[in-house]
C-alpha cells in the first residue's frame, strides 16, 4: 500500500475554499464526513469524498482541510491503515487516545479569529452539526453550510451516482402491502400529532414501499428520499426506474387511486425545495416528524418550531419487529445459506491440507456455493475471511497483501453472510482442520459460554438487550478474558445487516426494548492479538418464552437461533460445560441436523449432508 | 390519617405570590420542591417545605400552587399516601402513568398568556431549572427566582435549621488528614485547569473536613458549604460549633498554618455574595468547578463562561474509594452490627411465637441491640421491619396504623443499619419462624441465586455496576419473575448510606466504573402484592480478583462480603443450587461462624453465639 499524493488535490480544494463561486465568503476550514445524505453505514463510490481527498478508505473517519493543515480523526481500527494510506499533507488524529483532541478543539487551536468553517449541509447530520456550531460559536468562530460539495468540484472522475433497476417485493416477502404500511404510518403520526413524515434513511424508504435496489454494494436500497403526508405521498427519486411496467403496477401509479394513496413521483434533488414548501405552508401545532439524525439542510428545511425529532422513527421500530411472512423468508434464507455452509466447510476440510486454499480462495468459494442456492442477490457485507494471527483483527477482509493460506495449525474465522430475495444471514463460524491446543479449546469453549447464556437467556417482555450483554461476558470476565465488541446488531430482513433500533452492547443504552419478532446476532467472541480469533454467531429471532409464572402478567422472551450451522465440536472442551449447556449444543446439532439435512438431501448433496452428520454427531461426556 | 386542611395556607401563599415585598411582580405560579440546598436525599424538618404545604410526606413529590390550582407530582410508591395525607385542594398527579402531564406542560394548560412562575433558586438545581424554564419560555412563560422562600413567610412555626456540634474524626477513622484531602483536591483542579471548587453536597464537605454532624437524621453531616481555591479554604457553617476546641484544634484554626491551609470560617449565609464575589473577579480562562446538580443559585452566582460543571465532583469518586482505616473500619462496624443481628434473632426465635412481637417492638429491639455496639451513633435509615403482606412493599416502614405482629405463618423482612462511628451497615434479611411453603423457598433460593450471582462475579477493572444488574435477575427470569427496583447502592463510610457515583442498576448509566475500594450494597428481592416480601442484601467491598489470564493487561475485579449475618437455610430449596452456589453458601456460613462467633465469645454473648453456630450448619444435599 502506497499512500496517496494529496498535494495537487489539497491545494486546489484550497482555492475553491475561496472561490466566490462556491463561498459567499471564503472559509477557512472544509469538513469532510464519511457518510452520504442518508447516514448510510455502507455507502456509493460516488459518496466516497473522505477517500478521495484523503486517499484513507476505512468505513470510519472524518478529514478536515484548513489553509495550513489537513487532519484526519478515526478509531484504533484504522490507525495502521490509515497512516499506510495518507501522504505527509495529512495528520492523523487518533481518536480514543487520551491526547487527541476533538475536532472541535482542534479547529479552534489553529483556526485565525472569527473564522468560517463550511461544511455540505446534506451530508452532516443536525445533531452532530449542532454540537460543532454550538463549541465554535464560543470560540467566535462560524459553522456555515456550503451548498454545493467542494470534493466534488475537484473530484474530476467522480463516478456517477448509481441508479441501478429496484425489485419490487410481493406479499409473499413482505407480509404487509405498501399502502398497509402507509396507513399504519399515518396512524402513528395522529398519534404523534403530525402532520407530515419525511423518510431519509434508504432501507427505510426501501422497506416503506416494498422495493428494493442495489445502488450500494451489499445493501438492497436505492437513492430515494420520501414525505409522507395524511393525504399525500411523494417519492424522491431518479432515473427511469419508474418506467419498469414491474415497478408502475406495484406503486399502482397508472391506477384510479383514492387520492391519499397516489403516489408523486419526483427527482430526488427536489427534496428540499419539496419540503421548504411543506414548511412555508405550516400553521402552528402542524408538525413535521424526522430522525435526529437526519440531514442538516432537510432538518433546516422545517422551521424549528414546526419540527418533531426522535432518535428512532416509527418506519424504523415497525421495520425491526418481522412478520409472518418476513419470519418464514429469514428462516428460508437461513436454511439455504447453512446449506452453503455446509458445503464450503466440507469442501475446505477436504482443500485446507493440501495448502492451496487461501484466505481469498475461501471467501469466493463461500461466495460461489451461496450464489447457488435460490433468491441469491448478493453478499450481505465484505467476507470476513481469517486465519492465524489475521483472525484476531475484528473487521479483517482479506486483501493480497495480507492473504494467508489456511492450514491444519491455525484457527480458521470465516463471518459471511448473503442477501437473498426472501432474507438477510450473517453467520460466523471458527474452526481448526488440525488439531487444537488445549488453550485454544479453552478459549472457544468460554466464547461458546457466552454465545449459550444469551441464546438461552428468558427475560421479561420490555428489556432492553443492552441488559443481556454481560451474560454474553461472564465465563471469559471468570476467567480474566474479554472481548471489545458489542454482542449482537438488528438485522434487516432482505436489508441492511445492521439495523436499528435493537441489540447487545454493553455501549449502546438508546435501544429500544427487545420484542417478539426482532432479530438480531448473537456473537461473542476472544481475540488473540498476534496469534487467533474466535467468534461464534448466530442470527436469532425474538420469541415468547414459556415461564412457570408470570410477574405482574408482563410475559418473557427468549431467543431462538435462526442460524443453523453445526459449531465444530473439535474445539469444545466438553468439561467446561454445564449441563444446560452441553444439552444446548446437542439440541442445536439436532435440528441442524434434521432441518438442514432434509435441506441437503432435497438438492441431492449427499457429500454435505455426510459432512453435517458428522459435525452434528452429539457430545459426550468423558468421565 | 386524616388529610391535612390546607385551605387557609393556600391562601396566604397565593397572597405572597402576589406581594411587593416578596416578588417584584406577582408571579402565577410557586413550585414547590422536595429538597433542601444540598440535594440531600434525607431533610431536616426545617426543610420540609412541601410536606407543609400539602400534607404529603413522602420522600418525593413536587408541589404546584396557582392561582386556582394546587397540584402534587409524585411517583407510584406514594400515590395511596399522597391520596390520603392531602385535602381535596390538591389535584394528585400521578407520576409515571401514560395520561399524567409533566409539570411544564401543565403549568402551559392552566396558566395565563405570559406568566410568571416562581420557585426558590436555592432549592432547585440548576439542571432542573435549565429544563423547566426553556420549556415555560417556548410557551410563553417565565420562570423567575424568588429570592425569599414564600413557604417560610407562612411557616410561622417552622422549626430552626439544626445546628448541633461537630464530630471529629482522627486519623485512624479516616487514613487520610484533611490537609491531604485538600492538596488531592488541588491536584485535580490543576489538572482540568479549575481555579475553584465549590462544596454543596453535605456529606462532601463532612469527608473533606474529616467532621461529621447531626443536622439531618440518619446522616451524619451538617449544613456547611465550602469554597477551595488553590490558595484559600472558605467553609460556611452556623453556631458555635467552631468554638468547640476539639473542631478547633481538628482544624488547626489556632495554628499558624501555610496560608494554603488556613481555613477561613464565614456564616452559612454569606456563600451566595462571597461566591459572586470569586465570578465577579475571574480573568478569561479562570474557572469554578461546581456539580451540575448544585442549585440555580449558586451557579448562577459564576457566570456562565467560568463554570465547569460535572455530574461527580472529585470529592464524589475519592470519597467512594474508601481506603484502608476506612475499609477496616467498616469491617469493624460490620461486625459489631452482625452481633445484633444474631442477638436479634435469636431473640425474634423465642418471642415470636408467643405472639407478643409487632414490627415496631421488633424495629426497636434492634436498635436497642445496636446501641449497644462501641461507637454506636444511630440509625442510618428508618428500619423496614415488615410481615406478611407488608414485607411487599419496598419503602415500608411501620407505623401504629399498619403495624403488624410477627407470626409462625409469614415471612418476616428486616431491611435495617447503623451508623458507628467507624462505619455504616446496611442489611437485609428475610426469615421464617415456622415451617415455610414449598413456594416461598422456591422465590427465596431464586433470589439467593442472584445475591451470590453478583457477589461472586468476576468482571475487568473499569467496568461500571450496572452491567452486573441482570446477573442479579437472571434466575428470577428464568421462571418469569423479577422485582421492580435497583440491585445495589454505594454506601458511605460513617456517612450517608446511600452515596454515589457507582450502583448496580438496570436504570442508571451514568454511574463511574466499580474500582477496588468502592463498598456497594448486593440486594435483589421478590415481592408479590398481598403476601409477602424478600429481600437479601449485603453490603460488599471490590476487591481485586485472582484470575487465570489477565486480558490486555487490565486486572479484574471481584466482591467481598463484609456483611457476615447468617442466611436462614430453612428457607433455600438447596435442590435448586448449583455446586458452586452451595459452596458459596457454606463458605460464607463459615466465615460468618468465625468472625462473628470469635466476637459474640469476646463479648460474652453465649446464647446469640448458639444460635449463630445452628445457623451457620452447613448445607447438605438430599440425594
Amino acid at each position: 500500500m502506497s499512500p496517496k499524493i494529496t498535494t495537487e488535490l489539497l491545494k486546489q480544494l484550497r482555492q475553491v475554499m475561496k472561490s466566490p463561486k462556491y463561498v459567499q465568503e471564503p472559509i477557512q476550514a472544509y469538513i469532510v464526513p464519511s457518510g452520504d445524505a442518508h447516514q448510510s453505514e455502507y455507502i456509493a463510490p460516488c459518496d466516497c469524498r473522505r477517500a478521495f481527498i484523503s486517499g484513507f478508505d476505512g468505513s470510519a473517519g472524518t478529514a478536515i482541510v484548513t489553509e495550513q493543515h489537513a487532519a484526519m480523526w478515526t478509531d484504533g481500527r484504522y490507525f495502521l491503515q490509515a497512516a499506510h494510506q495518507m501522504d505527509n499533507n495529512w495528520t492523523l488524529m487518533k481518536m480514543g487516545l487520551k491526547d487527541t483532541p476533538t475536532q472541535e478543539d482542534w479547529l479552534v487551536s489553529v483556526l485565525p479569529e472569527g473564522s468560517k468553517v463550511g461544511v455540505d449541509p446534506f451530508i452532516i447530520p443536525a445533531d452532530q452539526w449542532k454540537r460543532m456550531s454550538k463549541a465554535l460559536r464560543s470560540a467566535g468562530h462560524d459553522l456555515v453550510p456550503v451548498k454545493e460539495n467542494l470534493i466534488d468540484t475537484i473530484w474530476t472522475d467522480c463516478p456517477q451516482r448509481p441508479c441501478k433497476p429496484l425489485i419490487t417485493l410481493n406479499l409473499s416477502y413482505t407480509g404487509v402491502s405498501w399502502r398497509d404500511k402507509i396507513v399504519a404510518l399515518r396512524s402513528k403520526m395522529a398519534e404523534r400529532k403530525v402532520l407530515w413524515f419525511v423518510v431519509t434513511a434508504l432501507d427505510e424508504v426501501a422497506w416503506l414501499f416494498n422495493l428494493r435496489g442495489s445502488d450500494v454494494e451489499y445493501n438492497p436500497v436505492f437513492f430515494a428520499y420520501a414525505v409522507i403526508g395524511m393525504n399525500t405521498i411523494r417519492l424522491f427519486i431518479d432515473g427511469d426506474r419508474m418506467m419498469d411496467p414491474a415497478v408502475r403496477e406495484h406503486l399502482q401509479l397508472d391506477s384510479t387511486l383514492e387520492p391519499e394513496f397516489k403516489i408523486q413521483v419526483m427527482p430526488y434533488g427536489s427534496i428540499l425545495s419539496e419540503l421548504q414548501a411543506v414548511g412555508a405552508g405550516l400553521s402552528p401545532k402542524e408538525k413535521v416528524w424526522l430522525s435526529d439524525k437526519a440531514s442538516y439542510a432537510l432538518t433546516e428545511a422545517v422551521p424549528k418550531v414546526y419540527r418533531y425529532l426522535t432518535p428512532y422513527t416509527p418506519i424504523c421500530i415497525a421495520k425491526a419487529v418481522k412478520n409472518a411472512s418476513e419470519t418464514e423468508g429469514m428462516r428460508r434464507a437461513h436454511i439455504k445459506d447453512a446449506v452453503a455452509l455446509c458445503e464450503l466447510f466440507n469442501w475446505l476440510e477436504k482443500e485446507v491440507p493440501k495448502g492451496t486454499v487461501t484466505e481469498i480462495i475461501a471467501a469466493d468459494k463461500a461466495e460461489e456455493f451461496r450464489s447457488q442456492q435460490k433468491d441469491f442477490v448478493e453478499l450481505s457485507f465484505a467476507t470476513i475471511s481469517s486465519t492465524g494471527p489475521n483472525g484476531a483483527i475484528i473487521h479483517y477482509k482479506p486483501v493480497p497483501e495480507t492473504n494467508r493460506t489456511l492450514s491444519v495449525n491455525e484457527i480458521y474465522l470465516l463471518d459471511s453472510g448473503a442477501q437473498y430475495k426472501d432474507g438477510t444471514t450473517d453467520v460466523t463460524r471458527t474452526v481448526h482442520f488440525g488439531t487444537p491446543s488445549a488453550y485454544e479449546k479453552e478459549c472457544f469453549t468460554y466464547v461458546l459460554k457466552g454465545h449459550i447464556a444469551v441464546s438461552a437467556a428468558i427475560f421479561p417482555n420490555g428489556t432492553k438487550g443492552h441488559l443481556l450483554d454481560s451474560f454474553a461476558r461472564s465465563a471469559l470476565w471468570d476467567c480474566g478474558l474479554d472481548y471489545l465488541h458489542g454482542t449482537g446488531h438488528g438485522v434487516g430482513s432482505f436489508l441492511n445487516v445492521h439495523e436499528g433500533p435493537c441489540g447487545i452492547s454493553y455501549k449502546t443504552f438508546a435501544d429500544e426494548p427487545l420484542e417478539a419478532g426482532m432479530i438480531v446476532s448473537d456473537e461473542p467472541g476472544y481475540y488473540e492479538d498476534g496469534s487467533f480469533g474466535i467468534r461464534i454467531e448466530n442470527v436469532v429471532l425474538v420469541i415468547p418464552a414459556e415461564t412457570k409464572y408470570n410477574f405482574k402478567n408482563r410475559g418473557s422472551l427468549t431467543f431462538e437461533p435462526l442460524t443453523l450451522v453445526p459449531i465444530q465440536t473439535k474445539m469444545i472442551d466438553v468439561s467446561l460445560l454445564t449441563q444446560k449447556e452441553f444439552d444446548w449444543v446437542n439440541d442445536y446439532h439436532q435440528k441442524c441436523r434434521e432441518i438442514i439435512g432434509a435441506e441437503l438431501e432435497r438438492q441431492g448433496r449427499h457429500e454435505a449432508l455426510r459432512w453435517l452428520i458428522q459435525e452434528t454427531e452429539p457430545l459426550v461426556r468423558v468421565q
